[in-house]
């Protein structure tokens, strides 16, 4: 185990003190919000980025509570501090209710195989639209059974697909394709504001890369309009996409991993 | 506190220790499902048609368990018999995972003020539409919103309206309105398929009331083109509606308490 603390509400706590009750109606109906953030060298990656996402989705869903950036923030470095974490994935859960809760905990650092980076994943598309897409709650069972269902065939991820068709965004990833040397995604609006989309878009610019805001129908990903695929998050950096839903896209994914690169780059600099 | 004990996995806890783990990925995900049963003299109410519902709900999300229905019965009485709750409103909960986990805890049973169903409560309509709507699952996040933001308007419950504009149902019940002396509701496969909405739909076809399975629009209840309304849940029985978004429908609810009635008849009958 990477931890064996989490802090709530500001103390330190031993990990298996970490827990809700069963009968905490906020718990009983997800009314919850949450970031993931990566521990790399001993510091919290992007923490202001993911703290003011925290904030705007507890706007979101009208969680109000009391625990202030700089009390997070202390908590999370008193949390790398006591388990004396170099390498970890952060989790900042807050419940709301009467009397909130926020719990900070620890687990191994994800990360990938390099043959995913080279060879590219498997995906597939899953139909359903998710309730406040630019929230990160724990209304999440569209996610769960989306990329369930992609395990299930042997997928790494899955593609949610709205009504009319578009692929917005992963389950835990947001959605990127080339077509015609330009880079589409879907309107900030529509999707989660991934800390990482908003680097994926930067580092894109600056390789003179031209972003369109418009969600690729699955249709026409399917039918081979776009030439390269990727899938961003926190643990991923950016990823190449090898096929969805069975079509293929052969590699090099030349693009992507220069993506990849610059976002890598930028989570030792922050 | 009506109940000093739970039971988890088959086994008497103190309720103190009817808790789950922050770190449990079903748990951050809502990937469970759950029902609530009146206990009424000392006896699970319809047990069986909850029971029957939470297999349901298991399948719809693809939720696998080892628990059975006779185990599930006997944890119930063994809980009914060890703190000797007469009166109750018992949850079953089943977390998903590789280790499923099963809870059932006991609260105050829920009744409501007499006024209520002389008088009517206030509702609101709200936009929005469930994820399987058929599975009592742990993906609650719209049915709290929905919920606060009536109860910020002086509300009792909110009515939750599809893309269509159709009124399906509310956070926590039925809905049912009366036309031209027609009863009517959504059809089964847009909702909760309510153990109390069946009772509802018996108690109409025994005093002669024709139910029809279409979903009322709102702008049609708002214009006033339905004349009695009510909501049914387990903890309700039927409900009158006086207000739906401030249009107000005059008593005596006498068709609605009529069914009211015998619905709670059948619950001592069970």
């Amino acid at each position: 185990m990477v931890a064996e603390h989490a802090v709530r509400n500001g103390v330190i706590i031993k990990e298996a003190d970490a827990t809700l009750s069963v009968t905490n109606r906020e718990v009983q109906f997800g009314f919850s919000t949450y970031e993931s953030i990566r521990v790399i060298k001993g510091r919290p990656v992007h923490l202001a980025d993911h703290l003011r996402r925290l904030d705007k989705s507890c706007e979101g869903i009208f969680l109000s509570h009391s625990f202030t950036n700089e009390e997070l923030t202390n908590w999370v470095h008193a949390l790398i501090q006591v388990d004396s974490l170099v390498e970890a994935s952060v989790r900042i859960l807050v419940v709301g209710g009467k009397d909130p809760q926020c719990f900070i905990t620890a687990a191994p650092l994800i990360s990938y195989p390099d043959s995913y980076y080279r060879e590219g994943v498997v995906t597939f598309t899953y139909e359903g639209e998710r309730l406040m897409p630019s929230c990160k709650t724990g209304n999440l069972l569209l996610n769960y059974m989306a990329l369930e269902a992609a395990r299930r065939q042997g997928g790494f991820e899955a593609l949610l697909v709205n009504r009319e068709g578009e692929i917005l965004e992963g389950t835990r990833s947001n959605f990127f394709a080339f077509r015609e040397g330009k880079l589409y995604t879907a309107p900030s609006e529509k999707v989660l504001l991934g800390v990482t989309r908003d680097r994926v878009v930067q580092a894109a610019l600056k390789n003179g890369i031209e972003v369109v805001y418009e969600s690729p129908l699955a249709k026409d990903v399917r039918s081979g309009l776009y030439d390269e695929l990727f899938i961003s998050a926190t643990s991923m950096a950016a990823m190449p996409i090898y096929s969805v839903d069975g079509k293929s896209f052969a590699g090099p994914f030349t693009r992507t991993l220069a993506i990849c690169h610059q976002v890598r780059e930028w989570e030792l600099e922050d």
